[in-house]
Protein backbone atom coordinates (compact mmCIF):
# COMPACT_ATOMS: atom_id res chain seq x y z
CA UNK A 1 0.00 0.00 0.00
CA UNK A 2 2.29 2.54 -1.39
CA UNK A 3 -0.47 5.83 0.04
CA UNK A 4 0.45 4.18 3.58
CA UNK A 5 3.80 4.02 3.58
CA UNK A 6 3.78 8.13 1.70
CA UNK A 7 1.18 8.83 5.03
CA UNK A 8 3.62 7.21 7.22
CA UNK A 9 6.88 9.08 5.46
CA UNK A 10 5.38 12.18 5.79
CA UNK A 11 4.60 12.23 9.47
CA UNK A 12 7.87 10.87 10.77
CA UNK A 13 9.52 13.77 8.22
CA UNK A 14 7.25 16.00 10.25
CA UNK A 15 8.21 14.70 13.55
CA UNK A 16 12.12 15.41 11.91
CA UNK A 17 11.53 18.81 10.90
CA UNK A 18 9.60 19.58 14.54
CA UNK A 19 12.63 18.22 16.60
CA UNK A 20 15.03 19.84 14.88
CA UNK A 21 13.28 23.20 15.12
CA UNK A 22 12.23 23.14 18.87
CA UNK A 23 14.56 21.10 20.04
CA UNK A 24 17.17 24.21 18.87
CA UNK A 25 15.66 27.12 20.77
CA UNK A 26 12.69 27.69 18.57
CA UNK A 27 10.07 27.18 20.76
CA UNK A 28 7.76 29.88 19.54
CA UNK A 29 7.62 28.26 16.02
CA UNK A 30 4.72 27.67 14.64
CA UNK A 31 3.18 24.36 12.86
CA UNK A 32 3.15 26.24 9.97
CA UNK A 33 6.73 26.93 9.88
CA UNK A 34 7.38 23.53 10.49
CA UNK A 35 4.89 22.23 7.25
CA UNK A 36 7.06 24.77 5.09
CA UNK A 37 10.05 23.21 5.99
CA UNK A 38 8.76 19.90 6.48
CA UNK A 39 7.39 20.54 2.58
CA UNK A 40 4.40 19.57 3.47
CA UNK A 41 0.78 21.19 3.26
CA UNK A 42 -0.36 22.20 6.35
CA UNK A 43 -3.61 20.50 6.28
CA UNK A 44 -0.96 17.24 6.21
CA UNK A 45 0.20 18.21 9.50
CA UNK A 46 -3.10 19.22 11.06
CA UNK A 47 -4.16 15.51 10.10
CA UNK A 48 -1.59 14.03 11.95
CA UNK A 49 -1.71 16.64 14.68
CA UNK A 50 -4.49 18.82 15.93
CA UNK A 51 -2.30 21.21 17.75
CA UNK A 52 1.10 22.63 18.41
CA UNK A 53 0.89 20.71 21.84
CA UNK A 54 -0.04 17.15 20.02
CA UNK A 55 2.90 18.12 18.05
CA UNK A 56 5.59 18.39 20.22
CA UNK A 57 4.02 15.64 23.12
CA UNK A 58 4.77 13.26 19.74
CA UNK A 59 8.69 14.95 18.93
CA UNK A 60 8.88 14.19 22.97
CA UNK A 61 7.22 10.62 23.02
CA UNK A 62 9.46 9.60 20.06
CA UNK A 63 12.78 11.14 21.60
CA UNK A 64 11.88 9.47 25.17
CA UNK A 65 11.24 6.06 23.19
CA UNK A 66 14.55 6.19 21.17
CA UNK A 67 16.12 6.90 24.47
CA UNK A 68 14.41 4.35 26.11
CA UNK A 69 15.49 1.82 23.54
CA UNK A 70 19.08 2.91 23.54
CA UNK A 71 19.10 1.98 27.40
CA UNK A 72 17.76 -0.72 26.92
CA UNK A 73 20.15 -2.15 24.35
CA UNK A 74 22.46 -1.35 26.46
CA UNK A 75 21.67 -3.69 28.89
CA UNK A 76 23.24 -6.06 26.52
CA UNK A 77 26.88 -4.59 26.84
CA UNK A 78 29.91 -6.65 28.55
CA UNK A 79 31.06 -4.07 30.75
CA UNK A 80 27.67 -2.89 33.09
CA UNK A 81 29.87 0.19 34.40
CA UNK A 82 30.89 1.17 31.38
CA UNK A 83 27.12 1.21 29.78
CA UNK A 84 25.72 2.90 32.89
CA UNK A 85 28.33 5.39 32.60
CA UNK A 86 28.41 5.85 28.98
CA UNK A 87 24.48 6.10 28.73
CA UNK A 88 24.95 9.09 31.74
CA UNK A 89 27.54 10.56 29.34
CA UNK A 90 24.97 10.52 26.74
CA UNK A 91 22.14 11.79 28.14
CA UNK A 92 23.94 14.67 29.68
CA UNK A 93 25.49 15.63 25.76
CA UNK A 94 22.04 15.47 24.10
CA UNK A 95 20.23 17.44 27.34
CA UNK A 96 20.08 20.47 25.53
CA UNK A 97 17.47 19.39 23.03
CA UNK A 98 15.40 17.42 25.25
CA UNK A 99 14.92 20.36 27.62
CA UNK A 100 14.19 22.93 25.07
CA UNK A 101 11.27 20.21 23.99
CA UNK A 102 10.08 19.69 27.39
CA UNK A 103 9.94 23.77 27.95
CA UNK A 104 8.46 23.83 24.56
CA UNK A 105 5.22 21.56 25.32
CA UNK A 106 5.15 22.94 28.93
CA UNK A 107 4.48 26.88 26.82
CA UNK A 108 2.01 24.81 24.44
CA UNK A 109 0.30 23.39 27.65
CA UNK A 110 0.55 20.11 27.27
CA UNK A 111 2.90 17.60 29.79
CA UNK A 112 0.48 16.90 32.19
CA UNK A 113 -0.78 13.31 32.89
CA UNK A 114 0.36 13.06 29.29
CA UNK A 115 1.98 10.14 26.85
CA UNK A 116 4.85 12.01 26.86
CA UNK A 117 5.11 11.96 30.72
CA UNK A 118 4.76 7.79 30.37
CA UNK A 119 7.44 7.61 28.19
CA UNK A 120 9.63 10.06 30.36
CA UNK A 121 8.60 7.52 33.67
CA UNK A 122 9.73 4.84 31.35
CA UNK A 123 13.12 6.55 30.36
CA UNK A 124 13.88 6.43 33.80
CA UNK A 125 13.26 3.02 34.05
CA UNK A 126 15.48 1.86 32.32
CA UNK A 127 17.57 4.14 33.42
CA UNK A 128 17.11 2.02 36.83
CA UNK A 129 18.02 -0.92 35.39
CA UNK A 130 21.80 0.43 33.95
CA UNK A 131 22.25 1.45 37.32
CA UNK A 132 21.07 -2.14 38.82
CA UNK A 133 23.06 -4.13 36.88
CA UNK A 134 26.32 -1.68 37.30
CA UNK A 135 26.40 -1.91 41.47
CA UNK A 136 25.59 -6.01 40.93
CA UNK A 137 29.14 -5.29 39.04
CA UNK A 138 30.44 -3.41 41.77
CA UNK A 139 30.87 -0.30 39.49
CA UNK A 140 28.78 2.05 41.37
CA UNK A 141 28.18 1.97 44.89
CA UNK A 142 25.51 0.24 46.52
CA UNK A 143 24.12 2.62 48.65
CA UNK A 144 22.77 4.88 46.26
CA UNK A 145 19.16 4.63 44.88
CA UNK A 146 17.00 6.12 42.00
CA UNK A 147 16.34 9.12 43.03
CA UNK A 148 19.69 10.77 44.05
CA UNK A 149 21.31 8.79 41.07
CA UNK A 150 18.29 10.77 38.87
CA UNK A 151 18.18 13.66 40.16
CA UNK A 152 22.13 14.50 39.02
CA UNK A 153 21.00 13.22 35.77
CA UNK A 154 18.37 15.50 35.72
CA UNK A 155 20.49 18.41 37.82
CA UNK A 156 23.88 17.91 35.87
CA UNK A 157 21.47 18.25 32.37
CA UNK A 158 20.41 20.99 33.48
CA UNK A 159 23.37 22.92 33.93
CA UNK A 160 24.88 21.60 30.96
CA UNK A 161 22.05 22.98 28.67
CA UNK A 162 21.77 26.03 31.07
CA UNK A 163 25.48 28.03 30.48
CA UNK A 164 25.86 26.06 28.10
CA UNK A 165 28.99 24.17 29.09
CA UNK A 166 32.13 23.67 26.89
CA UNK A 167 32.79 20.16 26.53
CA UNK A 168 35.51 19.84 28.63
CA UNK A 169 33.70 21.57 31.64
CA UNK A 170 31.07 18.92 31.09
CA UNK A 171 33.05 16.38 31.08
CA UNK A 172 34.91 16.83 34.42
CA UNK A 173 31.89 18.02 35.77
CA UNK A 174 30.49 14.10 35.29
CA UNK A 175 33.77 12.95 35.85
CA UNK A 176 33.03 14.44 39.60
CA UNK A 177 29.77 12.87 40.04
CA UNK A 178 31.09 9.72 38.24
CA UNK A 179 34.10 9.49 40.70
CA UNK A 180 31.45 10.39 43.65
CA UNK A 181 29.51 7.27 42.87
CA UNK A 182 32.48 4.99 42.28
CA UNK A 183 33.54 6.14 45.30
CA UNK A 184 35.09 3.56 47.66
CA UNK A 185 37.11 3.19 50.78
CA UNK A 186 37.28 5.65 53.48
CA UNK A 187 35.02 8.68 51.88
CA UNK A 188 31.55 7.11 52.54
CA UNK A 189 28.57 9.26 51.25
CA UNK A 190 27.36 9.79 55.11
CA UNK A 191 30.70 11.09 55.91
CA UNK A 192 28.82 14.24 54.60
CA UNK A 193 25.12 13.48 55.02
CA UNK B 1 17.15 62.06 60.88
CA UNK B 2 13.58 59.85 61.47
CA UNK B 3 12.63 60.91 57.86
CA UNK B 4 15.21 59.48 56.60
CA UNK B 5 15.11 55.55 58.96
CA UNK B 6 11.61 55.58 57.94
CA UNK B 7 12.35 55.76 54.12
CA UNK B 8 14.95 53.40 54.62
CA UNK B 9 12.89 50.99 57.07
CA UNK B 10 10.09 50.95 54.05
CA UNK B 11 12.61 50.26 51.25
CA UNK B 12 13.82 47.46 53.44
CA UNK B 13 10.20 45.90 54.20
CA UNK B 14 9.60 46.58 50.52
CA UNK B 15 12.21 44.02 49.69
CA UNK B 16 11.46 41.95 51.96
CA UNK B 17 7.71 40.90 50.71
CA UNK B 18 9.06 41.09 47.35
CA UNK B 19 11.35 38.40 48.00
CA UNK B 20 8.96 36.37 49.80
CA UNK B 21 5.97 37.10 47.47
CA UNK B 22 8.18 36.66 43.82
CA UNK B 23 10.51 33.84 45.64
CA UNK B 24 7.61 31.82 46.35
CA UNK B 25 6.55 30.86 42.77
CA UNK B 26 4.60 34.15 42.98
CA UNK B 27 6.50 35.67 39.56
CA UNK B 28 3.03 37.03 37.74
CA UNK B 29 2.68 38.84 41.28
CA UNK B 30 2.44 43.08 40.92
CA UNK B 31 4.27 45.63 42.31
CA UNK B 32 0.60 47.29 43.43
CA UNK B 33 0.45 43.52 45.13
CA UNK B 34 3.74 44.24 47.15
CA UNK B 35 3.08 47.60 48.00
CA UNK B 36 -0.07 46.42 49.63
CA UNK B 37 1.26 43.22 51.44
CA UNK B 38 4.15 45.70 52.34
CA UNK B 39 1.68 48.02 54.36
CA UNK B 40 3.23 51.27 52.10
CA UNK B 41 1.49 53.52 49.56
CA UNK B 42 2.32 52.27 45.48
CA UNK B 43 3.61 55.56 45.76
CA UNK B 44 6.61 55.04 47.69
CA UNK B 45 6.57 51.47 46.26
CA UNK B 46 7.56 53.24 42.55
CA UNK B 47 9.02 56.10 44.31
CA UNK B 48 12.20 53.29 44.80
CA UNK B 49 11.62 50.84 41.87
CA UNK B 50 10.24 52.78 39.22
CA UNK B 51 9.35 49.31 37.22
CA UNK B 52 9.10 45.58 38.49
CA UNK B 53 12.69 44.65 36.54
CA UNK B 54 13.65 47.34 39.45
CA UNK B 55 12.01 45.81 42.21
CA UNK B 56 13.29 42.37 40.93
CA UNK B 57 16.70 43.50 40.70
CA UNK B 58 17.18 45.17 43.50
CA UNK B 59 15.78 42.01 45.73
CA UNK B 60 17.98 39.91 43.64
CA UNK B 61 21.27 41.51 43.93
CA UNK B 62 20.30 41.90 48.26
CA UNK B 63 20.10 37.77 48.14
CA UNK B 64 22.92 37.63 46.24
CA UNK B 65 25.36 40.02 48.19
CA UNK B 66 23.86 38.54 51.37
CA UNK B 67 25.22 34.96 50.15
CA UNK B 68 28.29 36.28 49.37
CA UNK B 69 29.14 37.76 52.83
CA UNK B 70 28.02 34.49 54.44
CA UNK B 71 30.55 32.75 52.06
CA UNK B 72 32.86 35.42 53.27
CA UNK B 73 32.12 34.68 57.23
CA UNK B 74 32.95 30.84 56.18
CA UNK B 75 36.47 31.67 55.23
CA UNK B 76 37.13 32.11 58.38
CA UNK B 77 36.23 29.01 60.02
CA UNK B 78 38.59 26.57 61.31
CA UNK B 79 37.45 23.48 59.30
CA UNK B 80 38.05 24.99 55.46
CA UNK B 81 36.41 21.35 54.01
CA UNK B 82 33.33 22.00 56.36
CA UNK B 83 33.14 25.54 55.10
CA UNK B 84 32.96 24.75 51.74
CA UNK B 85 30.66 21.69 51.93
CA UNK B 86 28.71 23.44 54.29
CA UNK B 87 28.11 26.34 52.11
CA UNK B 88 27.89 23.89 49.01
CA UNK B 89 24.78 22.80 50.68
CA UNK B 90 23.26 25.69 51.90
CA UNK B 91 23.00 27.37 48.81
CA UNK B 92 21.35 24.55 47.77
CA UNK B 93 18.97 24.12 49.88
CA UNK B 94 18.04 27.52 49.69
CA UNK B 95 18.65 27.68 45.59
CA UNK B 96 14.36 27.25 44.91
CA UNK B 97 13.73 30.96 45.84
CA UNK B 98 16.89 32.12 44.08
CA UNK B 99 15.86 30.31 40.95
CA UNK B 100 12.13 31.68 41.18
CA UNK B 101 13.70 35.10 41.83
CA UNK B 102 15.81 35.03 38.97
CA UNK B 103 12.73 33.61 36.67
CA UNK B 104 10.42 36.40 37.32
CA UNK B 105 13.78 38.85 36.66
CA UNK B 106 13.95 37.40 33.41
CA UNK B 107 10.38 37.63 32.92
CA UNK B 108 10.07 40.92 34.04
CA UNK B 109 12.83 41.66 31.21
CA UNK B 110 15.79 42.53 33.63
CA UNK B 111 19.13 40.74 34.13
CA UNK B 112 21.03 41.53 30.65
CA UNK B 113 24.24 42.95 31.85
CA UNK B 114 22.83 44.14 35.06
CA UNK B 115 23.51 44.63 38.15
CA UNK B 116 22.43 41.83 39.79
CA UNK B 117 24.54 39.60 37.09
CA UNK B 118 28.10 41.29 38.79
CA UNK B 119 26.37 40.34 42.42
CA UNK B 120 26.35 36.59 40.82
CA UNK B 121 29.39 36.75 39.71
CA UNK B 122 30.65 38.57 43.13
CA UNK B 123 29.06 35.20 44.72
CA UNK B 124 30.84 32.97 42.12
CA UNK B 125 34.35 34.33 43.11
CA UNK B 126 33.38 33.75 46.70
CA UNK B 127 32.78 30.42 46.25
CA UNK B 128 35.90 29.70 44.43
CA UNK B 129 37.80 31.40 47.44
CA UNK B 130 36.08 28.59 49.86
CA UNK B 131 36.87 25.94 47.08
CA UNK B 132 40.64 27.10 46.95
CA UNK B 133 41.12 26.88 50.53
CA UNK B 134 39.64 23.39 50.83
CA UNK B 135 41.73 22.33 48.60
CA UNK B 136 44.46 23.50 50.17
CA UNK B 137 43.48 21.76 53.42
CA UNK B 138 43.32 18.31 51.14
CA UNK B 139 39.22 18.18 51.84
CA UNK B 140 38.69 18.94 48.32
CA UNK B 141 40.81 17.06 45.37
CA UNK B 142 43.11 19.16 43.73
CA UNK B 143 42.35 18.46 40.43
CA UNK B 144 38.90 19.93 40.14
CA UNK B 145 38.63 23.83 39.09
CA UNK B 146 35.96 26.41 39.83
CA UNK B 147 33.86 25.93 36.50
CA UNK B 148 32.86 22.46 37.28
CA UNK B 149 31.99 22.74 40.79
CA UNK B 150 30.17 25.98 39.84
CA UNK B 151 28.11 23.83 37.20
CA UNK B 152 27.09 20.80 39.85
CA UNK B 153 26.64 23.41 42.05
CA UNK B 154 23.65 25.35 39.33
CA UNK B 155 22.56 21.60 38.52
CA UNK B 156 21.88 20.38 41.53
CA UNK B 157 20.10 23.81 42.44
CA UNK B 158 18.03 23.03 39.96
CA UNK B 159 17.81 19.20 40.17
CA UNK B 160 16.75 20.13 44.14
CA UNK B 161 14.24 22.88 43.03
CA UNK B 162 12.76 21.37 39.77
CA UNK B 163 10.55 17.72 41.29
CA UNK B 164 10.93 19.67 44.15
CA UNK B 165 13.59 17.20 45.95
CA UNK B 166 12.62 16.29 49.70
CA UNK B 167 15.25 16.46 52.37
CA UNK B 168 16.76 13.16 52.08
CA UNK B 169 17.28 12.72 48.40
CA UNK B 170 18.55 16.29 48.28
CA UNK B 171 21.00 15.14 51.06
CA UNK B 172 22.01 11.96 49.23
CA UNK B 173 22.66 13.69 45.78
CA UNK B 174 25.11 15.94 47.73
CA UNK B 175 26.66 13.12 49.17
CA UNK B 176 27.35 11.86 46.09
CA UNK B 177 28.77 14.67 44.43
CA UNK B 178 30.78 15.46 47.70
CA UNK B 179 32.24 11.77 47.48
CA UNK B 180 33.49 12.58 44.20
CA UNK B 181 35.36 15.97 44.92
CA UNK B 182 36.63 14.32 47.70
CA UNK B 183 37.81 11.31 46.27
CA UNK B 184 41.03 10.03 46.56
CA UNK B 185 42.96 6.60 46.47
CA UNK B 186 42.08 4.67 42.62
CA UNK B 187 39.38 6.63 41.46
CA UNK B 188 40.35 9.43 39.75
CA UNK B 189 38.36 11.79 37.28
CA UNK B 190 40.36 10.87 34.46
CA UNK B 191 39.12 7.35 34.52
CA UNK B 192 36.19 8.30 33.51
CA UNK B 193 36.51 11.51 30.87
Amino acid sequence: MPQRSDAQANRERILDIAEDVFGHGGKSASTEEVARLAGVGIATVFRNFPTKAALLEAVLVRHFNRLQAEAEARLGEQDPGAAFFGFFRHLVAGAATKIALVEALLEAGGFGDSEAAEASHALRRAVGGLLQRAQQAGAVRNDVELPEVYALLVGTSRAAAQAPLDDEVRSRMLAIVFAGLAATGRTKAADFS
